[in-house]
């Protein structure tokens, strides 16, 4: 890990757990940050449900933080102050889970990453669409595919 | 309120704070539970996020939360021991929320909810839509569209 990684996933562990509380009630851990991209790892407990297993809504916000971090660092490293919000996105449940679990999401391609950065450069606004999944066990639990909107704040 | 819907109304609190820690931690208070559907209350600071604004994964929680009620509730009506489970779903996030908010979501059409209790009954399994809604400030602030399963436990 660079230390530049080492720096950004300090910040990044207090964004999710210290200014968003549900984050620090869910006891996310950043499990990997590097070039492949964003693992969170999710202890069962806090996070289970009325029937042994993990709450769906827990891992749809797991899932919605890891898509959320990538285009957040991206802003970060390009320095630009922009909002960045979820603003659709399609959940898929495939199967029960009953160990804790990791919640991960690939950069999108360079070249989709240089068009956001870009676009918020130049218009002020852009998307990006990501594709966090959920994994328990070495299976596939859970997948989100998502479009984050950022905007640039007008003082 | 009849008192079979007090009934089911305490009994419901109790399963989305205390069998789903995470329904605890964002203060969950059903605020309605009628024959047009249930309404939650959620506070805006245990579910708030970097932005000060109410964190996506809290509404999704919340409406995921909301979209299983019913179904449970039909189960249960019809005492049928069966696990419910949300499939999938796609949820639209509209507009920042900056105040406390309210998840609800109507009783799907009679005949649905008849069809899913008969199928459950005749196949052991069977799934219903439901669409709850987010709300602030009296405006619609996100939207799930959600399908569950339920699936009876066989001994």
């Amino acid at each position: 890990m660079t230390s530049s990684t080492a720096n950004e996933r300090d910040w990044l562990i207090q964004v999710l757990t210290r200014d968003i509380p549900l984050g620090a009630a869910m006891a996310i851990e950043i499990s990997r940050l590097d070039e492949r991209g964003i693992a969170l790892r999710l202890p069962l407990q806090p996070n289970i449900n009325d029937k042994g297993t993990a709450f769906g809504g827990a891992m749809a916000s797991a899932m919605i933080l890891a898509g959320w971090s990538l285009p957040r660092l991206l802003l970060k490293r390009a320095d630009l102050k922009a909002e960045l919000v979820i603003g659709r996105c399609e959940l898929r449940f495939l199967l029960p889970v009953s160990t804790d679990f990791e919640v991960s999401c690939d950069w999108p391609p360079a070249a989709d990453c240089a068009s956001f950065i870009e676009a918020v450069q130049a218009r002020g606004r852009a998307r990006l669409r990501v594709t966090p999944r959920c994994e328990a066990g070495g299976e596939l639990v859970a997948s989100l595919d998502g479009r984050y909107a950022a905007l640039v704040n007008h003082p």
